[in-house]
């Protein structure tokens, strides 16, 4: 079995940082684990506060402690140090090669999408409020067994609202219809579709933060060798 | 300017786990910095080892550390939990987009290579021991500028050793030849290319895991996208 995750993502237009944070990390029990938040509003102050949130979000994958845990305890900690005066919407994605799933973790108002191995699709879009404002909160969680074929894609609001100030609408059956096409292998294919057509929904110039965080199960290829990869331009 | 760091790795021939660890993390005010350790012997023990590390470094780069209270503070740690009975040795590169430097800080005994952008090579291998085992210990830094055409190397011990126990060389002549050669917007293909010629030295079953991080500075291409990806085996 292939694992592949892979993130797209690009700055609201007219500005030179996202206000989305986005890592993938190891998990020490086996599997990896991608954090996608974004911060409220835009710009530096927005990439601080997301970027504060994945940080410690992904010192507690690191640990080794339950996305769930992590979850709440980065609620925990944003309400404390921000005096519960901001929030972040937070996704995790994890494939977990211990127990075999694909473990969903949100708080936020964004669908997560899933294509079972039989193709069919299951919208993950229980009502559940961002991190950081109420006094306590949990996550939404789904857990569904890792399978050849299966794939997942998490986006910000940005990629789910692009269009509307040009009064056009993004279905989610769109994002269903390209998550079903998806090669498992061929993760990036998929993440950088997804941008682009959120983008040429907002004319080229997004309106907004937009980031895509796609996972997908294949089979594995000829090698053992694990890839990793970053780019960023500035 | 668009920075590209990608890895390649692969466990020692037998075992399914590699006792490397390797994380890419944004840096808080900035770029990117890759994480390498490789934990002494093989196997889980080494990977916990190795993975404790990376995960100790990653914490403070988040936390906006520089690289070498990172490498000071990771050595103590592992000092103390550890009680100075184990070595690690430990790679960070960082493309610090704040300072438009490269910073590469060593505690290993493999050399990490430099191509500047005038094509010359730059051969870090000032001697400096792993962390672990001695009550204070001091990383080797250098800091390059970040340029078009600038591009580093490194890898573990495997890498290096490659072919030894066929009484093979894998000199290092030879690596700065593909580090001279690659193109910087495609450091994916030279993170593969040395690993497979490492492979091909150990008969394709490698003695020791093996891991290679390299990172490139290109031109901005036409996007202004980041993109990320992980794949994984097992």
């Amino acid at each position: 079995m292939q694992v592949t995750m892979a993130v797209a993502k690009v700055p609201k237009f007219g500005l030179t940082e996202s206000g989305d944070s986005v890592e993938l990390v190891e998990r020490p029990r086996g599997g990896v684990t991608g954090i996608l938040a974004d911060g409220q509003q835009h710009g530096p102050p927005a990439k601080r506060l997301s970027q504060l949130v994945v940080a410690k979000a992904m010192h507690l994958v690191a640990d080794g402690v339950r996305d769930g845990a992590v979850a709440r305890g980065v609620h925990d900690y944003l309400y404390a140090v921000r005096n519960g005066k901001v929030t972040t919407e937070l996704v995790l994605l994890s494939a977990d090669t211990r127990t075999r799933t694909l473990v969903v973790t949100r708080n936020t108002h964004v669908p997560v999408l899933i294509r079972r191995a039989d193709g069919s699709i299951l919208r993950l879009d229980e009502p559940v409020e961002p991190i950081g404002m109420r006094e306590t909160l949990r996550p939404v969680i789904a857990e569904i067994p890792l399978e050849t074929g299966l794939a997942a894609l998490a986006c910000t609001d940005g990629v789910l609202s692009a269009g509307r100030r040009y009064g056009r609408e993004w279905p989610v059956e769109r994002l269903e219809e390209l998550l079903r096409a998806a090669d498992p292998d061929d993760m990036q294919a998929l993440a950088d579709r997804v941008l682009a057509e959120a983008m040429a929904l907002d004319e080229g110039r997004p309106a907004d933060d937009m980031s895509v965080l796609v996972v997908g199960v294949g089979d594995a290829g000829g090698d053992r060798i694990r890839r990793m990869s970053v780019t960023m331009k500035w």
